[in-house]
């Protein structure tokens, strides 16, 4: 990884859970359980990946760096509630997850399910805060992106297609568009966010969210890869599950080469969407890259 | 029921249906199962206590009606999201809600655990709608109310207590400090919104937050008292699980005729919390009434 990409990835995680350990002090009665298991989901876990876009795109703009890692923050807890109801037993029923045994393994699942939710409503909070940004024009337009980016018209709407795709035979179209809302809506939402905290009007949109949806597809073919290819104990996941369930992935609907260099044009074509914000946007630039060639 | 109060019901339940029927249409695609599965969820059923509680405290204070039944239906979605989830198998392991089978006995667990987090997103995303208020202000304020009264500071917090209370010997104040979180939260963020959209200033609403606290005691006081009195037909739901569970409540540290008492002592106490309001908080103060008498 390119040291300005790395620095940036180290500063977002130390500045990420710092910001978590703030927001979230254990109380002294019997709620302690919940919030030590919402910190164990939130705290030293994770890319972060779409904290990262949001400073990065925020910094663009100029935004304030704790705006920018509490809309981060915000992103981040969404993520980070919908891994923990996926890997619960009714649905994915995962046991490791980022190299760690998942909260319901380590807490129970009434416990899970209940963190999750509470993560959740932290997003939320957390973006309505005055320290996220002075302008309530911003804090509501932040609660907006997010709150239809992880509904059913997104992140959620996706994992659902995803549930029945053992009963559907999807073409490459439908999994395109199962993976946009499954994933794409979330990282879409965290460039969005940049912007919006930046006071970028709409119309000043197009070549962040052109960036955007590039780097979403590139980012789930990349996925796909690592299920089939990846090393379990570098991703700290279960993998090899796609195959195992049957479904139709980028890999299985056009093969691992094609599949490859799909990803590399996209991450390419993501790069050149940010030509006009040149060197300020290496950060971007770069990530788009890491993006596809991770390994966890 | 007087009159006036179930006309108020039999109005806000007609406006929250319609308006839930809005807010979900069913997509042409595999999310059909999903938002199917929330609509079951949120329209023809629940008594709509809550949105009836903002819809009344907006009126004392000129709200558009179609402003207030928006918030109604934010409070109504997170109030849904924590029955469905609730229900689940490792949570309470109920058949039966309204009247009817539960969520996940209807689809399956997998299908309640995203409906439930897609209803918790759609509240904020509801609330963030410029119909819901051209006001930035009052938008981010409503969001601000709901996500902290929702999450591990309110109604989950609360959830998370009652959990544990198989394992805790809690005494009157610790379940007291249980019920206004779990309950009392969100009935006091209803009356709160109601507020909020009347642009009313926090300096302004300490009456109506004390007549929220009260009733919103008086409504688990009663749920107690339903849950060892009552008729399962009525109810809709799965009574003495309280009994069962070995779990304490305000009936057995109490008992049933103090627990009564205390009931009515609190109803009557909320009412005159509106006394400055005179007729036109009258849908209020039966609702106040209506919440100890209520047998579902």
């Amino acid at each position: 990884m390119p040291e300005l990409l790395s620095d940036a990835f180290e500063q977002v995680q130390r500045d990420v859970d710092a910001a978590f350990d703030a927001f979230l002090p254990v109380p002294q009665d019997t709620r302690a359980r919940l919030v030590e298991a919402m910190r164990y989901a939130v705290i030293g876990g994770g890319k972060r990946v779409r904290p990262l876009l949001v400073c990065a795109t925020a910094k663009l703009f100029g935004v304030d760096r704790d705006a920018a890692v509490a809309a981060g923050c915000a992103v981040e807890a969404i993520h980070a509630y919908s891994l923990i109801h996926d890997d619960l037993p009714c649905m994915d029923d995962d046991d490791l997850r980022h190299g760690k045994p998942t909260l319901h393994k380590v807490y129970d699942e009434a416990t899970a399910v209940l963190a999750g939710d509470c993560l959740h409503a932290l997003a939320f909070d957390i973006l309505t805060m005055p320290g996220t940004s002075s302008d309530p024009f911003v804090r509501a337009e932040l609660v907006a992106t997010l709150a239809r980016a992880s509904g059913h018209e997104g992140m959620a709407g996706g994992q659902m297609m995803d549930i029945v795709s053992d009963e559907e035979e999807y073409d490459l179209r439908q999994v395109t568009r199962l993976q946009q809302l499954k994933t794409g809506a979330l990282l879409a939402a965290s460039v969005e966010m940049g912007a919006v905290l930046g006071k970028v009007p709409p119309e000043g949109r197009t070549h962040l969210r052109a960036y955007a949806r590039d780097i979403g597809l590139a980012f789930q073919i990349a996925d796909d890869l690592l299920d089939v290819e990846g090393d379990e104990a570098k991703a700290g996941k279960a993998l090899r599950k796609d195959e195992g369930q049957g479904k139709q992935t980028f890999v299985t609907l056009m093969g691992r080469d094609k599949a490859r260099a799909q990803a590399k044009m996209l991450v390419d074509q993501a790069g050149e969407h940010l030509a006009s914000y040149g060197n300020d946007a290496q950060v971007l630039v770069e990530l788009a890259h890491f993006v596809v060639k991770r390994d966890h």
